[in-house]
């Protein structure tokens, strides 16, 4: 398709769509004439993630770059690949080493996730930014004097247990290997609001419930 | 107490101390002495939610200002002070209302509704900011082409329903109302990152199970 069909299609305008192949986001088209390039289903589905990253993860072009790039290393199997490209993502704050509450905090998490059985992520431990990424949250939790022992982050990660299997669920409508991986990246970003905005409404269903 | 253990039991510094004074996002203390004032175990707690908002839910000072306001709300009965503080919290981008995608997230949202049997959300509808936030994620997927039809959303919004019996169950594990109003602020905010990073450790663990 020409550059106008993929504009049409994605909802993405002509001008943003050559910012986006100048920066590397998108490949080249197969050149056809000196001014005129054709793209594929391919560069259609790739523009999307790259909506997806910038638009709803509010990415800077330059972090979306890095995850894309995550996205095609061929020497990783498929769970790996998953993973890369997801540990590509912004994640938020680090834990601050030196304090106090960052120790509290990993001495919690580490319980939670012997308690919750998550071996994957006992033995990846530090190295996960989801793990560093969780951390530093409930180390501000801690910092702030506000609940956040194992036991009141079980119910969470059970949540979050069921969550993935929604997840996984999803990304396995996609056939090939590689819109899968594509799909694990786009489909953990712009989930995230979903899931705030519905555990919002589903507090105001439970508090409606309980005291109203 | 004096200012000086205000800081050490908040760990804000005493120059932040006092330009949440100035701004009003803390109440004055009593005055001891032309230049000294005392605080109360309120100051405190108050201090710990300012902190919760302004550092980790990332909020500009008028916003924070706006969200207190809410709490002290005496007009509205308990589980309306809840609600209209967790309201006052920002909640994204709005749902466009010329776009088709929103037109058509609205109905599946609907839907979602109906067969979660979200009986209070259905009869407050577009008057929550949660209700427009999920619209707007919604209709971000579905202007993409992901898969963000009623039966792909009924999963999360199961699992969102059982976050906020967590949720509620930490708000009521303080005593008196204030305290409550002030932790449904607090710990929708506080726990927002630590969901999102046990999703994505979670996500791993699910992956590492089927494609490992």
């Amino acid at each position: 398709m020409k550059l106008a069909e993929l504009s049409e299609r994605s909802g993405v305008s002509p001008a943003t769509i050559k910012y986006y192949l100048r920066e590397g986001l998108l490949p080249p088209g197969r050149r056809i004439t000196a001014t005129q390039a054709a793209y594929t289903e391919e560069h259609l589905r790739r523009l999307r993630l790259v909506r997806a990253l910038i638009q709803v993860g509010r990415m800077p072009v330059a972090t979306a770059r890095e995850v894309l790039a995550a996205l095609g290393d061929d020497a990783l199997d498929h769970h790996m690949r998953l993973g890369a490209a997801v540990w590509a993502l912004p994640h938020g704050p680090e834990p601050d080493e030196g304090d106090p509450a960052a120790v509290a905090a990993r001495g919690a998490v580490d319980e939670l996730l012997e308690r919750a059985g998550w071996d994957f992520g006992r033995e990846v431990g530090d190295e996960s930014p989801a793990y560093r990424m969780l951390v530093a949250a409930v180390a501000a939790l801690h910092r702030l004097g506000y609940p956040c022992d194992t036991a009141h982050l079980l119910p969470y990660a059970r949540s979050a247990g069921q969550l993935a299997v929604a997840d996984l669920d999803l990304v396995e409508e996609y056939e090939r290997e590689e819109e899968q991986v594509e799909a694990a990246v786009a489909l953990t970003v712009l989930y995230e609001p979903v899931l705030l905005g519905l555990r919002r409404m589903a507090e105001a269903e439970e508090s409606h419930r309980r005291f109203g």
